[in-house]
Parts: structure tokens; C-alpha cells; sequence
């Protein structure tokens, strides 16, 4: 196995990619892009890589593969550019924050029989991937019911929520890839109910910050997902799901896992404090599984088509806050 | 303090009310009624208490209060003739599945001056007891978002769930107390969607077994409440709060807390399998608290108003599901 | 069943006992006795029991059984007296500090066929049991190693110390029979290091606050017992057996089981300050056990036998702390 | 920061810290010498580092520092012909089995004033290091009591015991370590019980396979050690640690940490089931701490002197069970 890589984007995610490369065997980083070039450079100094423009990348014969980490507003033209180059994609969710042009942006590929993987790393963590895989061993019975709690350590700046697409699309999204992955049935219907109780900034810009959601499917299958972009205790991620035999749960994952007792009680350190650390090595995972897919010739999970129906699900949540009522999919 | 008291309805959940009201300081079991007089019988030897009638006791100038747990039909009816007859009254949960028939009964109390106390045993939990005094300390800051998970071990008989008024009625009419006990505001919106996932009796009788619902209130705080008729692992009663400054949360009991560790992993016991053992604590508690109530002059807590706002919610989350829309509680 | 009980003690333990018999199906507290007058009125009062003295009650046709919670210097004189009187006998640990004294008593208790249980309560907290009992369940398969942890929240008052026969006679002595209880072989050699770290009081009346025990069978079962008179965070009481097969614990129990989550960590509130309340089911269920084996005609566990060999125990961790080196049992 | 390492060394133990290495900032990974060539070569070739032999690797002028992972009969030797060359060495536990050679290994090192750390890893595990951190805190105040669980999967193959010098001289040597790195006191006495209880094999060799070892320091903390050569349940590793303020404990570390919870009841995986990937994080951390004081011209920590003692702890257990009685340090 030999798959050249390219990133696009040397930002803070565009770190952590580039150590996932290198550290994933059969994958080399040979470039990188950047608007910035001092940020181009330093990565692909520590790396080997050489520097390159989008376009030399695309045209490179030795590039397999792109990792696109750039902003959102470019990832739909790149997700193009590069497969009608030919090279395997694999870009940073959201692919854009409009349906209409995800779907072109998806016909594109399709058209050209490209490959694209979209980055919902959360898929690739350890411990929610043994959540789901002991719901196909059979253990816990038909899905019947799942809760996802995903609560961030504190809420972004404005300007990210600005371009963020707000809550829905930039921090639920995640949830909506997970209820899908683990309910393995079209959600039918969403209803959610959100408001502002963190930051008043963040509602005079239209946003919420703090949601709760319900899905549900034609079998009668329920997910409710609790968000908030503020819990003072860490970086807030467990799944809960709820079978016909059984239930099977992911706890919150730990920086050190040590236990003070005092006369106050027993107490544990806060959780991670970053969404970095916290799923290290779900980043490394999902690009081991990008760089295998290309190498099997497989095509990659997740895809398009699940960046795709996430962003539905947003749309479906905020519609639903905007109605006060439960919205079909089939509505969007 | 010396209260006297008599017990209407010899049953399951009577003879644990005698239990309390033996252990009760100050309190002492004088008289029990039942349509059985066998039953009656048995009760009233084991606490050296006289069988009587319903009139008798509503005579009886030894009788300060009675304990009400007959069947949900006769409840409002003997609320009304015992705070006519002067005694203080305890009545199990609802007080009538109407509620223009709970807000008649009301009235009468209200009219008559009467003491009420419902039912709502979960508050008297030692361990849900401790979360809201955990709010109450202002340690998590303000209540932003309640999650209560609550499911039964297994699905009561479609006899039952005939006569109990339904899933929102019967089951999930302590979460929704337990919600209002922990958000501290009243509830304005209620969502809720059901299935029929673990038995099609029940589905037959128009009820059903699985239900996620939302409740928000006017300051935009969230509330999810879990429900399902099966629980193979034990009867599935959890609380979380998070706030502002933190979260505080109550796991579930069990009866046995050790933890054996083989090749298979390390395993702990199932959960209670029953509500009575689960809650053992908090029957006695609610008595204790009933008669320090009527022995200090005090008015009881939870009273009719929480019945009939809790049960208010059940119709609204009823009527949410025909609707699939979120009902405000100005419309019930 | 209908077992007549006697209470000679009616002091802090004895009142646990009043209470335990009161709920013990089948057995009724019919006298009790104490040097002060008043404690045993006030604890006859309330459980509809005569004030008797020790004799009247050792002469008395009503009473089937005793239990001895009076000062350790007079238990064996009581014992066998009321051997002599033909009553059962339940005794609050030890027997006597001198191990030629229990030795006597027994042998008298033995040649009257009497029938003694000794007060070893924590056999009967449900926990612990569920311990054993994944023992004889094979889950576990051989027993190789045990480790009790067993520390006070504080130290008891100097005048306890000089009468109570120091840390391995008072405190020691439950985990010494605790490790019995659990390694199903007897124990053949003793190991001790103890020190005075809590409170220098303690070592001036030449006792010790802190030890390690190491005990060993002669087929090479290991168990390890770690005492302090000082837990800032509780009453920790916790056991572990490791064997062939597993493993199986028992965690500390907790008055409250909630969390409270915030900047500075998950907190769990403190353990049980008082041994009566961490051991409460233990006491109830050791009465019921002692009126169960007197209804039934059977052999009491744990005997005067159990009390004597935990006593030797305790013999040779003295010796073992003083000479510095691994005492047989076939020393003491 | 740019240190130049070799590795003497290329087996599985080899591997792991050629990868640590490699992700160390400022350290590179440039010479790799094995007696099997072709092991040497193939590690070599994946860090784009050179094959070299012993000698070779002691006068090159590109080699800062080696790291031992040889055979434990080579160490001694090869730890004094880089001492000599003038080259930072790092070792494997133990430097010799004999007391006497690492004398005078550490002597002769002493005299070159030369840089040597041992490899005892648990200290830089982050869960330990927390532990040791919350002591230095001062949160739980004086250390009073240690206990060390340390159960290995499953037993070595009988070859590996008879090189490896015994269990306290190869596996309880690091709990040694581990107990000197907590207590903060030297340790005075020794004493310890082992049999064999796993594999007869064992027994035969003059081995044993299950410990518990008592160690006391001059001012009476005491630290005790469990530890078994068989654990089904997986790699059993916890430290516990008894202050005069609180306590602090780490818990097992597990590969996956969901929970499944059925009728049998809540389960959890197995434990790792081998050191190294129990241990990743501590193998990476304490070769950065190598590489650390060796670019900071510090003394590095553990250091020869540790490894010495830690030997020294193993003879006395070793005499202390031929003795069956405590053994003093000064009699080692």
C-alpha cells in the first residue's frame, strides 16, 4: 500500500490530518496548500512535503488523495476540482451550508464516479465504534430507543458562529451522523426545541445555544440529542442506546483517570477541554480508513450521501424550532 | 407528636404505606379498609389495628388522616368525603384521569380548607432528594437542561394499562412531576412522540410503550424525559441536571453493589427489579413527611395543585403525539 | 414461628438490636435489661418490653434467646449463664480478650449443648455476601487472594482503646473473620507491621492506629488487610477476592449516590460516617438469622468457635508486630 | 533541541521505543544494532535510521545517546562501554541481577560522571503521575498507607523465568519502584509471602507466582503489594494511596470503556490484555524525558540508584519468604 496525500488547509485541523499521514501506514503527506504560505510551509517542513498551490495539486501525477480542511464556503468547488482530477477526496464536514448545493456538488462526483469521505470522525472513536458494534453482535436487541449528550466545554466566538451555520449545522451535525449510524433506519421525522442561555451574543445573531432534539423513524425507533456550548466540567460526549434485549452506553472519555477523596466527597478530574484531544484517536482512525479505501479500492464510509442527509437534519431541527412542530424529512 | 392513622385500600401499595406508618415516628396505624375484608384483616392483626368501613372511619373521632390507595376511580370521591369528615388526606397518584374531575375535587378541598398530599414518592428519594438540594445550593448555577430516563423492567397487563389512563398518565406522570420538582419553572410547551415497540397488546388498547418527550419552559429551559415498558436490566431510574456552573446527576440504585471480573469482562448485578424495592426509601420518606406535615400544621408537599399540573402535562404530551406538534400548556 | 427475645444491653448496639428484632418476622422483644435503669425503660417502652433484671430474665419461662451487647468484660459470665438457663445466646464480639477465658466459656457452652452466635455482622451485609456467594458460585473458580480494606472515619477516644484490647482485638477483628469468612481454608500464619501515625495518644497507651496484616493457608492463599483509625473521606469498607477464574468486589456503600460536575471535577459526596449506618441491613439480618436458626433448631453462624479463632488471629498479629516476623497460628 | 539516538536492541521492546523516538520533538532515531540482522535492518529501515554494530555505535560521533534493550546479562556491560564512549544511556530494568555487578556498574558510571536512566515506565504513566501529583499537591496530606495491585494476563513461558531472575526480581520489581516513587521515605523493612498457585511449572523452577509483599518505611508508612502472574479479567494495574488528609486511587485503564447492560446484568470489557498497550503513553513519556535531560543537561529521574534499590527491595522479599520474617534493609 502506497497512497500520496495532499492536504489542503495547514489550520488546526490540518495539523492534526497531517499526523494522522504520517502515522498511518502505507500513507505519505508529498504536499500542502495553504492561503497562508508560513502556515504551507512549516507543516510540510515537519513532514517532508513539499508546498504547492490547488492547482499544481490537482494536476500532480504524484497526489492520490486531497484532505480538504479549508473553510466551509470552499469545500464544494474542491470536492469538485479534485475529483474531476481524478484524485480521492476526503473533506471536512459540512460539504456546504446549502442542500441545494451539496446535491450538485454530490451529482458532480457521482458523475465523475469519484470517491469522497466525509469527516465525521466521531464515527472512527474507539469507544462509540464498540458501541455499535455491539449493537450488530446482537447483545442488546433491536434499537429502540438512543440518547446523545454532546455538550462543548464553551461556546465559539461570534464570528465562527457567523460562518459556522450555527448550531444545527456546525455542532449537531455531529449528533444527527451519530443517531443516524446508530438507529441503521431513516429518520422520518424531527422536532426540536432550542434557545439562548450561554451567550446572549449568540442569539442577536440568530443562533442558539442550547437544543434538545427528538428523531424519530417509520418503525417508531427515538433519539433525543441534549446540546449545549457550555459545560463548565469538560468536553460532554456519551451515547446512550436502548435495545429490545439490552442497552449498551459510552461513558466520557477521561484525561487522567484518577479519583481524590477528601473530607469534601470523591472527586475525579473535568473531562477533556477540547474536541482535539478528546477524539486523538478518532482522527487518526478515520484517516487510516480513507487511506485503506483507496488502497482496497473500497468505497469510503462515511460518504457524501451522509454529509448530505445530516445537513437535512439540520435544516429539518431548524424548521422545527422556527414551526413549533414536528417536520418530515420528506418536507426538506 | 401522636397522628392517627387509618389506610383505605389493603393492597400492595397499602401494605407498604402500613410499613411507613409503623416506622413513622409519632405515627400510628389505627384503622384499614378494603372492599376485601380478608385482606383488610390480615393488614390491620399485623399492626393491631381495627378493620372498618369507609364511613365508619370518616366518622371515627381517633382518625386524623387516611392514606388513600384504592383503585384511581374511587380517588377524587373519598378525597372529597374525607376532607368533608376533617381528616387530612394522602391519595396516591392521579386523582382522577380527568381533569376537569381533579379540578372539581380541588375546588371542594380548597372550599373545605382540607389537607392534600399526592402521592409523588420520587421526590422523597434520598438520592433525587439530593439533586435538587444540589440545585438548591446553587452549585451548578442555574438549571439550564433536566434529562430523566425512567423505564419499567417489564410491561404492566393490558388490564391494567386499560384502567391506568395510559402511558403519560401512569408512567410518565412522575417524570413529570419529577421535571417540575427540578426545573423550578413552569412548564409552557410540551412535545412528545410513542411507539409501540415492545408489545402490540398494548398498541391494541390505543397506548403505548416507548415515548420521548420535550418539555421547554418560558425561560427557554429544556427538559427530556426517556420512557420505555422494558427494561431487561432492571428498572432503568436516572436523573441528570446541568446548569449553568455545572451538572449534578443521580445514578441508578441497585440492590447489590459488587462487581465480578472474569475473561468476559467485569459484570455487575442487574438493577431492582421492581418499583417498591427500588423505592423503599422514598415510601417512607413521603409518609414520614405526610404526617410531620399534619403534626406541625403545615401544608403538605406535593399537593393536589402538582397532581393536577402533572397531570395536565399527560394531556398534553397526549394530545402532541395526535398532533405531532408541541402543544402550549395554554391549550389544555 | 415465634421466638421470644431478650435484650441485656440497651445501650447504642442494643438499641439496633430492639429495632432489628422488632422487624425480625417470628421474634418478639419481651424484656430488657441494663446497669442503667432508665436506658432500659426507655428502650422496654417503646418496644412494649417488661424491664427485667438479668436474672429474673435468665429465670424467666417467656424467653427463648438473649442478646448480650453489655460491656465486653462480662460476656462470658452472661453467656454462660443463660447456657446454663437453657436460652439461645447472640453475642456482640469478642467473647472475652483472654483467649483462655473464650476457650472456657465455649467449653462450658459446648458441654451444656448450648447454642451461641457470635456478633459478626458484616457476614450479613448484603454486599459482602453477594461476595461470598459469587465465591461458592464458581464464577470466580479458586480463591487465591483477598484484600480488605477497613479504615475507621476516626478514631475512637482513648478510654475505648484501654478497654476495647487495642486496634487487632477491636477493629482487626471483623476483617479477621471477614477473611475467614472468604478464604474458606484456615489460616496458618500471621504476618503485622502496625504504627501510630493518627494520634499519638494512641501509642502512649501502647496501641497503634495503622496496620497491614498478611495472613496465609497452608496451601498458599494470600490475604492482605489494610487498617487506619483515621478515613477523612468516610467508612471505607471495601473487598477484594481474586481467584483462578476472576475476580469479584465489593465497592464502598454511600448515604447519597449523586455526582456533581463542575471546573473543578466530578464530586461524589462522602461515604457513611458511622459504622450503624454503612451496617444497617447487616444488623437486621444477623438478628433474623439468629431467630431463624433458633425457629429452625439449627447450628448459628457464626459460632463461639468463629469468635475464638478470630480472637487467635488477633493474638498473633500482636505477637507478629512485636517479633517482627510471621507467627504460626500453631504458636497461639 | 536535536538529540541523536541509537537503540541496542530491536525486539518488541526495541520496536516500542524506536516508535517513541520517532515522535519525541527533537530526537531522531539514527543507529539500530540487534544481534539478529535482520531485525536491526527492518527497524532501521521504517525510521530511516542505519544498522550498526555495538561497537561501531559507541565511537560514532552522530550518536548522543543509546537506548538498552538487550538481553538483561548484557546490560551491565554494554551501560559501561557507553558510559565510557561518553554517551547518554538509557536501560531496561534491571541492570544486572546481581546486587553486587550493578554496584559496580553504577560506580563506574559514578566515576565517568556519566548520564544513565533506568526504565522503570509506570512512573511516567499520566494516571500514576496524576496520583504522585495529587500527593505533592498536599490534597491528601501526609502519605500514610500504599497499595499496589499488579497481576500480569497470564504467566511467562518457563524459559523467560529463568532468565528473568524470579517474580520480585521481574515483575514486583516495578511495584517496588513504584512504592519508593509514593511513599517519599526509604523503605526499612521487608517483608513478603508468595506460592505458587498459578503453574506448578513455575514451581519447579524455584519460582513463585502469587505475592503479597509488606513494605515499611522508619516513621511507620506502610505500602503492601498484590501480585498474581494470572488475571483472566485482564492486566490488573491500581495504585492506592491512604493520606492523613484523603486518599487517592487510579483505576484500571481499559482499550474501550462502554458498558452493556442485559437481564445478566451491566458489563464491561476486559482490561488491556498486554503492558504495551496498557503502558503506550508511559513507553512515549519517559523517552521524552530522556531526550529532555539530555538536551537540558539534567540528571535524568529514574536514575541508576533507583534501579539499585528497587533490586535491593527484590533480594529482601526473596530472603524474607526463605525466612518467613521481616527483613531490614540494612541486612541487604
Amino acid at each position: 500500500m502506497a497512497v500520496n496525500v495532499a492536504l489542503l488547509g495547514a489550520g488546526r485541523i490540518g495539523k492534526v490530518h497531517a499526523k494522522a499521514i504520517g502515522a498511518a501506514e502505507g500513507a505519505t503527506l508529498v504536499a500542502v496548500a495553504d492561503a497562508f504560505e508560513e502556515a504551507a510551509t512549516a507543516l510540510a517542513d515537519a513532514y517532508d512535503a513539499r508546498v504547492g498551490s490547488i492547482d499544481e495539486i490537482a494536476s500532480a501525477k504524484d497526489v492520490d488523495a486531497v484532505i480538504i480542511c479549508t473553510p466551509t464556503n470552499t469545500h464544494a468547488n474542491l470536492i469538485e476540482q479534485f475529483a474531476r482530477a481524478g484524485k480521492a477526496v476526503f473533506c471536512e464536514k459540512p460539504i456546504d451550508l446549502s442542500l441545494d448545493r451539496v446535491k450538485s456538488c454530490l451529482k458532480t462526483v457521482e458523475d465523475l464516479n469519484g470517491t469522497l469521505m466525509l469527516g465525521f470522525n466521531r464515527r472512527f472513536d474507539p469507544h462509540f465504534r464498540a458501541v455499535k458494534e455491539a449493537i450488530e453482535s446482537g447483545r442488546i436487541g433491536d434499537v429502540e430507543m438512543v440518547h446523545i449528550t454532546s455538550r462543548d466545554p464553551g461556546a465559539p466566538p461570534p464570528a465562527y458562529i457567523q460562518s459556522s451555520g450555527g448550531i444545527f449545522r456546525d455542532m449537531t451535525i455531529h449528533d444527527f451522523d451519530m443517531a443516524r449510524f446508530l438507529l441503521g433506519e431513516d429518520v422520518t421525522t424531527v422536532y426540536a426545541t432550542a434557545s439562548v442561555l450561554v451567550d446572549p451574543e449568540i442569539g442577536k445573531l440568530g443562533d442558539y445555544d442550547s437544543a434538545t432534539v427528538v428523531l424519530t423513524t417509520a418503525s417508531g425507533k427515538q433519539c433525543s440529542i441534549s446540546n449545549s456550548r457550555r459545560a463548565t466540567y469538560g468536553y460532554d460526549q456519551r451515547i446512550e442506546v436502548h435495545g429490545s434485549k439490552g442497552a449498551v452506553s459510552a461513558e466520557n472519555q477521561r484525561p487522567v483517570s484518577i479519583e481524590i477523596a477528601t473530607e469534601d466527597g470523591y472527586v475525579r478530574p473535568p473531562l477533556h477541554g477540547f474536541f482535539m484531544t478528546r477524539y486523538t484517536d478518532a482522527y487518526a482512525a478515520e484517516i487510516t480508513a480513507f487511506v485503506h479505501a483507496i488502497d482496497q479500492d473500497q468505497s469510503p464510509d462515511p460518504n457524501g450521501e451522509d454529509g448530505l442527509k445530516a445537513l437535512a437534519l439540520a435544516e429539518a431541527a431548524l424548521k422545527s424550532v422556527a414551526e413549533r412542530r414536528a417536520v418530515g424529512m420528506d418536507e426538506i
